[in-house]
């Protein structure tokens, strides 16, 4: 039915490659922007140009800017011997939500992933040596997830980095905040007795 | 946190209008376009200016379209003695889907909500009674959805179409295509069974 409107039928294909965004919602999206106002739409389409145009990646740590290097890696209030390593620029953010971490940060881009074609070569593992080699981080804590690739890459860069000596760590595993020890799944609850500690 | 990145906070905000896309979604589906190549998010920009610029309403039956008269107004090969009433555009394309109709349209985009401040005015009555005069069309049916509103609006449509002597019929209620009967509610089990039929 949407063939008879090709610019609505082209619009749903390219809402569609959303992640998450089905065949369906993307028809509603579509006549979502259909029904906007000019001047909204006008701002999306705005917006989208913009974070192409301005946004790309910290030359230094590779979190996404608009500012090269990035304000994190700017900032002079940071710890310059606390490194995190991340998975994706969300997951920084995440960290960052938390503010308990006032180090500095690495993104790698990805994870490990020999089914999908992903190598070390793939990943910013080079640029991570280089400024663990430079000597000012006493400690790196590995925070990617907590996923098969995820874990496997911890252990890799566990490895390389060992020579380098610096300490190694993880994020700790153990009950959600808030949570009701009956719904918790056994394997986090196994985790959270292990590591329990004094009060 | 996405405040040190402004493209992409604004971004975030424009892509949050969409219906049912909350902050978190919003926050993904911004990064997607980030990380899309220059070429989609190009045909993404392209596919929302084509949209607003070549999509308007069709001046018979007001449903979407790029060509005025819409194709189904076109068409010759459509009942004239039909016509089928809907609340919105998405409304026709699930009939048109159902390949069962193959009368005319016309879409209110609306229906009746005194507490939404929408009255009889807002919505396409005028041109309805005034296609309806016309006299081509035997029947009418009303197709607006079973919610209070749309019931609301059904019955409203049949006193004024009544002078007009012509037919106004409702979408038959019952059990849906495939289902369990054990699943279906009683409500609709109640309606399925006082509008049973012989076979």
């Amino acid at each position: 039915m949407l063939n008879s409107i090709p610019s609505l039928a082209r619009l749903t294909v390219e809402l569609g490659r959303f992640p998450g965004v089905g065949r369906k919602t993307a028809a509603r999206l579509a006549f979502h922007v259909l029904q906007q106002s000019e001047v909204e739409a006008q701002a999306l389409v705005a917006a989208i140009t913009d974070v192409k145009a301005k946004v790309g990646y910290c030359s230094c740590c590779f979190h996404v800017t608009e500012q090269d290097p990035c304000p994190l890696c700017q900032s002079v209030d940071r710890d310059d011997t606390l490194l995190c390593v991340v998975e994706q620029p969300q997951d920084l953010m995440a960290i960052e939500r938390g503010h308990s971490y006032r180090g500095r940060y690495h993104v790698l881009h990805g994870v490990l992933s020999p089914l999908d074609g992903v190598g070390p070569d793939d990943l910013k593992f080079d640029a991570l040596i280089e400024r663990v080699q430079q000597g000012t981080f006493a400690e790196i804590i590995v925070a990617t997830n907590f996923s098969i690739e995820g874990e496997a890459t911890a252990l890799y860069l566990s490895r390389i980095l060992q020579p380098l000596s610096v300490k190694v760590t993880r994020l700790a595993h153990g009950i959600p905040m808030g949570s009701d020890l009956e719904y918790v799944d056994e394997a986090t609850v196994g985790r959270a007795i292990e590591a329990r500690r004094d009060i």
